[in-house]
């Protein structure tokens, strides 16, 4: 039997993003090791607007009632303009550990909660770039794999919004981000392009390629000029609502990842480390496969509970 | 003193697209001269999605009881698999008045209400199209224009779709469909790009130049990864949200056009034919007078009433 390691803290760790809360009551123990105690999940940034003390209180309570007043770490848009209270966005070229001197507390009751920095980066063409709990991500990624600290590797965290990711020696050089998930769930939802339709129905993975290899493949094969055939292709061609969503989805995940192999901002490497859930992970390494690109595959939620737990290190040894 | 013509009919069109109901009670004259009596707008097909009839009598009850029991024409979306009755498509090569055959009655009440057919077409990549209220502006054109049936025209008639449409010698010969007015409306009012913002202010022409700028002339400006530029720019380049909102609508605008200058479909025209709303056809005319291309404006309103004049005309000549 495998000896229990010595508990060196707890805390509540959440990646509170555009579209979604996800919380994790986390036991650290003291050879880096995480144990979660509890995981939920609650209602994004955008749609909760305000009323930001109130719905994370509300959902952490039971915790606090049986662990007592452990720390909160917060990532992601909730310290954006359009979160709770904004942080700073540190520049890049930079290496992700430096969020970790970043903390900005916020009084909150008697509670200790902290929201960690985004970063920022400029881009050619007098462009600008921001993200917001992906950077705790790829801290995380350096955590499990430090060989990532190591050469230059394109790394891509899709999500609300694909974040494209230049690490170089262990630097986040720069990065790019597409509206991609955020256009897609608009699109569904709120569109001509589908009718409401239940998401019983499985994904359907071949309107998917098909949907990529057009965005991928066909010549001027402009995004706002291909979008409508989602609704076209179901008057014309017979495909169903959830054909057509599954279609919707390869348009605009092959529209990425075309303009990320176009980009000037690095050449495109033979391999590329996913980071994301699962289905997002398996759609984009669908769609990069099929253009003879390798790809890693590594789950979000070990790399963000990774990143928290540098920040829970970080926070136990700095001096009140 | 100039003489009234005699009245040859009155009757009510209603233009009811996607986003609004545009209705007009109208009288004919024997010379083909308009007056319009009235007229009122609504809400459009994917708000109202399935209280078709009350909504429209509603609406249009001061007319009937003013002037009777009206025929009413009814063109755009309402004749579409997201509205009242689906009408068929016709297929493409066709020549407009050809709709004029083929209106769809509607049992209501003891209303005469007729759905007029949409138009399909296939593209090169076995892609498909659909119009449906375009057509009637565009046989609303060639009455007002008759020097349009004659020789090569490509129209662009912008609203919710951008519809691009190359006429030849009075016939339609293929079109294609670009999401750009619907997106700019998503990504304005339920994106994170901007915040809700009252649309008092004045439009910035030169925050529109610059997102169509951007789209236009940049290498490798796909639209997926230039929207976030409307966010970053707010955070980091000063911009306003009014601004920023402006900036959207030329980065749309500007993909739109180059999309279409690109398009394997034709070679574009050193001149186009605007069909639109003033702002509409301000803002395309804008980004084609600086890629060098001609315009030529007409006001959608009198295309739509011209079209619907000829709908009224051919009831009136159908034996019953």
């Amino acid at each position: 039997m495998r000896q229990q390691e010595p508990a060196l803290c707890c805390y509540i760790a959440v990646d509170w993003g555009t579209s979604h809360l996800r919380a994790y009551c986390c036991q650290l123990a003291s050879n880096g090791e995480v144990t979660v105690l509890g995981s939920l999940t609650g209602p994004g940034v955008k749609k909760v607007q305000t009323d930001f003390k109130s719905t994370l209180l509300t959902l952490i309570n039971p915790w606090l009632t049986q662990y007592g007043p452990l720390p909160v770490y917060l990532a992601g848009q909730i310290g954006s303009s359009i979160g709770w209270l904004e942080t700073a966005y540190l520049a890049c070229p930079i290496r992700p550990e430096q969020i970790l001197q970043h903390p900005q507390s916020l009084a909150c009751e008697h509670y200790q909660i902290s929201i960690m920095p985004g970063l920022s980066c400029r881009l050619p063409g007098q462009q600008f770039d921001a993200m917001r709990g992906e950077e705790l991500q790829i801290l995380g990624l350096c955590q499990l794999y430090p060989e990532y600290e190591q050469g230059e590797h394109l790394l891509c965290l899709p999500g609300t919004h694909t974040k494209w990711v230049l690490l170089r020696d262990g630097v986040i050089e720069y990065f790019k981000t597409a509206l991609t998930g955020e256009l897609f769930d608009l699109l569904c939802h709120r569109s001509v392009l589908l009718p409401k339709l239940p998401q019983t129905e499985p994904f359907c993975w071949h309107s998917f390629a098909r949907g990529a290899a057009l965005s991928l493949h066909q010549q001027q094969a402009d995004l706002l000029h291909t979008l409508f055939s989602v609704r076209s292709r179901q008057l014309f061609a017979g495909d169903s609502a959830t054909e057509g969503r599954a279609y919707l989805s390869g348009l605009l995940i092959g529209s990425d990842i075309k303009a990320a192999m176009q980009a000037l901002e690095w050449q495109f490497p033979p391999e590329v480390v996913l980071i994301g859930n699962p289905m997002l992970r398996q759609c984009f390494s669908q769609v990069l496969t099929s253009m003879a690109i390798d790809t890693v595959s590594i789950d979000v939620t070990a790399a963000t509970l990774a990143g928290f737990a540098r920040v829970a290190l970080a926070q136990q040894l700095m001096p009140d």
